[in-house]
């Protein structure tokens, strides 16, 4: 099958893929874009992996991930993370706030150091025209992943900056569970502020530790038709990025993983 | 120690305890409050139960738990609840919503069928002089337990309905990671529906099923000090219930956990 134009691949989805297998599995595909992690481009090499896509032909849709704002030297880190993304041509930069300083119960003040740190980093995103993507994390991760936990929160947060600079992740795993969540897409196609749309579906029982228990689309209660009809209504025509943490996945060949994923996106997303 | 007058001991929170061992310990230890649940109490009988309650001076200041409307029978086995839970004379019977049938991906027709449910139950609750009290839970729970995932959402449900009649649950451990916790707890008491306030702390790693993670006072980030002067300061001058779901706690002798929970009680809610 060819990919629908819009589909992209999180290389986390196939987290063990080595990146220039990826890409001409990807290219094989007929797949048009990644969303890249830092992580594996730098272990890859970051001119190398910018010049291994762009050879290809493929777009590069995201870059995760920048955040955890309550780690010592988290500015620095996140300037260099935009300046990868500028050198990825990545428009977005995927923001993963960080949770609670170890021992700490003070939400609030965590929840304002975000708010510190992007009026720190908005104008240098700006400057490489990169867009900082928020994302809202599921609530399960608020202490040790990401204090922003909806929707509406992320675009109170995006709020005073201009939305070139600093925009929000809508992905299904995170919001399908929040009344809220589709007021939080109009209202963030109406301020121009979706970055990034990210699929992946809610199964249960959730794993110990939960961060890997996200699964593939089809297998959960997530409405994901109606999430792409939100965001397309909102006005977004930009790339699906299909990102799923699964232990079940990580174990398949990438390029069955990709064939999986690209014949369930077509069946439950499309 | 003699407990504080408000303190109550959750049952499920020393779930392996026989109810005549918890009632005499509760006694012992000061304790004027239980939170009963209704399968150890229908295991001892309902009307022994509430003799031996009675008798013991004790409280019932709630009845764990209706709900469950996507089951078959759910109207019929809630207005059985709701005679437990006078015969108990229980104010509130906690009401967990449950999740999405089967196979569902419709958490909306989910929601609905929630408050179809309150509009048969409610007077039947009013004629016995029980108050549902709607428990929102923690996001992760959405699909299998409780599509009722916020403070907001559960006000919404009782808002049709006499406050006499619905009432909601404020719990830290499902609560505490919301932005808009306080604001909700504020119209909880401006609207009369604080019909329980139970606290439990928020403790990771979570582990497989994420059911049994709760944690004990003060092991994790939940501000339960502030939760505390937040309901006293929208009104509430109820009981307090601590309902701890946690295997460590589970495993101890049920007077040296009571003791535990009321020391940490003392230190991190008072």
């Amino acid at each position: 099958m060819t990919a629908d134009p819009r589909f992209s691949l999180n290389q986390w989805t196939t987290r063990h893929w080595p990146l220039p297998d990826l890409v001409s599995g990807c290219v094989s595909a007929g797949v048009r874009g990644v969303g890249l992690w830092r992580e594996p481009v730098a272990e890859y090499g970051l001119e190398r992996t910018a010049k291994l896509v762009r050879d290809s032909g493929l777009k590069v849709t995201s870059l995760c991930r920048g955040g955890f704002f309550q780690q010592e030297g988290a500015l620095a880190e996140n300037r260099r993370a935009i300046e990868e993304a500028a050198a990825l041509e990545a428009p977005a930069l995927v923001l993963v706030s960080g949770g609670l300083p170890d021992g700490s119960r003070d939400i609030d003040g965590a929840r304002s150091r975000v708010a510190d740190a992007l009026a720190e980093l908005a104008p240098y995103a700006g400057e490489h025209g990169v867009q900082l993507a928020i994302e809202p994390l599921h609530p399960m991760f608020a202490s040790d992943r990401c204090v922003v936990s909806t929707l509406g929160q992320a675009l109170d947060l995006a709020a005073p900056h201009p939305a070139g600079q600093v925009g929000v992740v809508v992905d299904t795993y995170h919001l399908w569970w929040d009344p809220a969540a589709y007021d939080g897409i109009a209202r963030a196609g109406r301020e121009g502020r979706i970055a990034a749309f990210q699929v992946a579906d809610w199964t249960t029982p959730l794993p110990e530790g939960v961060l890997v228990g996200r699964g593939m689309l089809g297998d959960g209660c997530v409405e994901l038709r109606r999430f792409r009809e939100a965001v397309e209504a909102a006005g977004y025509t930009g790339p699906i990025e299909v990102e799923i943490f699964n232990e079940e996945l990580w174990a398949m060949p990438g390029r069955d993983a990709l064939a999986l994923t690209l014949s369930r996106f077509a069946e439950h997303v499309l």
